[in-house]
């Protein structure tokens, strides 16, 4: 088991990815209005990347389009202190392929809110990170 | 009751503060070599401002003092996909008034992780927005 400076256990792509796969909410960083901003949304871990539902024309579709964003899923027990957080940071593309827009057509990809037509924005998962916050060091408060 | 072009409820500040302030786990999204990145931080909201423990000298530290950073709490059930979030950008400060330490020292502050001495960062909440994802919504999926 490998251990940061911090003592958090440090996670590998294929256990990363595992733990993305069992989860349908995430986090995602863009930039609107020129501020970083942090939105909740749905998402399905698909072929090693992240796939998210937009509506075309939103502020979330045109900050993703084509940018690097930060994504985030984590499980955390606040009142343990224990679980885990995967951390990636990616190129976001719209899916346009039609062989594979007809096949994430049929994937059981929620949609954050209601309205409009979807668009389907696919980030990479090249650039990964875990961790996991052992036992040992859960509800240790300093204050 | 207001609502985005999204359908969401759109959450006024008083309230947005409320739910702040029920929660000990939030996400920040900084700037670390070039690239964003989204992480999982304790925090605690103290007189209108996010506060953070970070140990002095990491990439957490240097990636929030004097930056402008966002931060995200939410409380999502993803089976049922309803809940609140709450997001905000603001400028990421250290704590540094002797009288302002020495207070921030007696609050409930939980650290991430043990290690080093300690900063802490303050976030201010000038620029917040939250929403709530009504009933009615609820795990509609469309694909």
């Amino acid at each position: 088991m490998s251990v940061d400076r911090n003592g958090l256990e440090i996670l590998g792509r294929e256990e990363c990815l595992r733990l993305l796969g069992g989860q349908s909410v995430g986090r995602l960083a863009v930039t609107s209005r020129a501020l970083p901003l942090i939105i909740p949304v749905n998402f399905l871990l698909d072929r090693e990347r992240i796939l998210i539902r937009t509506t075309a024309g939103t502020k979330l579709e045109a900050a993703t389009a084509g940018a690097v964003v930060a994504f985030e899923v984590d499980e955390i027990e606040p009142m343990s202190h224990t679980g885990w957080s995967v951390s990636l940071t990616g190129m976001a593309t719209v899916v346009e392929d039609p062989a594979d827009r007809a096949r994430v057509a049929t994937l059981p990809l929620a949609r954050w809110a209601p309205s409009g037509f979807d668009h389907v924005i696919a980030i990479s998962t090249d650039i990964i990170s875990g961790r996991r916050i052992p036992y040992r060091h859960a509800a240790r408060r300093t204050a």
